[in-house]
């Protein structure tokens, strides 16, 4: 492993994920091109959790098959150089959340805490599904030549790539 | 078809396509998740061309297949509604510029223009490839129950659309 400043790293990391107001995914459909999507993101006890509805054939693609690759990048606008945009890629599993459980009812007062008085109007419809995100694990990009490892749920910095 | 106005549709996708100073993009992999990661694009001559490198592994995942998903969408900080990220999603299949046509020098310059001096940097290294995308369909999303049908390589816009 390289010598890296792990705290540092994941301090990157975590106002990455913090900054984030939407996290970007794709699924494998039943085509041979995937199903991609955008849907809002918050974060709770450090989980984070989207709330898509199955209209959009990249949520229904997500459902069938309980994973996706999750994306989190920084806006172009902020970006310091256009070529290499921050993110953090990972896959993810995914865990629904039952519509009747205390969690749903804590989570959906979160996405109106933190993306607006939108979450009131869907709150209701049967078409979305809440949902966990389970990191296996993935990559985060803060520049060039600075691609690091992630492990697992946390997403533990682990080593510094030379390909990402 | 609904009684849509295509003129002033199709001004609203050319305004996203031509602010847009990178493209999401997602291909099928080895495994049961897409690889999914972001390039900087370009147009030129109508067309859009990226040039990626393929140390990374969705890179090297649209080379093999030929063809991906494709996302254009605008920046978080812009966006009215989160919920509603004004963007275009397409499927692409990609073609491939050889390194000595004429064609290849033409975009490389349009790329410095476009995106700044590290398309110096990079315009030498053979692990970059530089592709032209050439959309077969798509969905542009403009707000809530705004979502279009985009068709052909010009992404023509041809009806409202219930679901996205």
């Amino acid at each position: 492993m390289d010598d890296i400043d792990i705290a540092g790293l994941e301090a990157e990391r975590d106002s990455l994920l913090a900054k984030a107001r939407t996290i970007l995914v794709a699924a494998l459909g039943e085509g041979e091109i995937p199903e991609m999507g955008v849907t809002p993101v918050i974060r709770h006890d450090g989980d984070m959790f989207i709330y898509p509805s199955r209209l959009s054939a990249h949520v229904r693609a997500m459902l069938e098959a309980g994973k996706a690759a999750c994306l989190v990048i920084e806006d172009e606008e902020v970006a310091q150089n256009i070529w290499a945009r921050k993110r953090i890629k990972f896959d993810s599993e995914l865990i629904e959340i039952n519509r009747n459980s205390s969690l749903f009812n804590v989570v959906c007062d979160g996405f109106e805490s933190r993306h607006g008085p939108t979450m009131g109007l869907i709150r209701d419809f049967t078409d979305f599904h809440l949902l966990r995100l389970r990191p296996t694990g993935g990559v985060m990009v803060l520049g060039f030549a600075r691609a690091y490892r992630l492990v697992g749920p946390g997403l533990a910095v682990t080593a510094h790539l030379r390909q990402s």
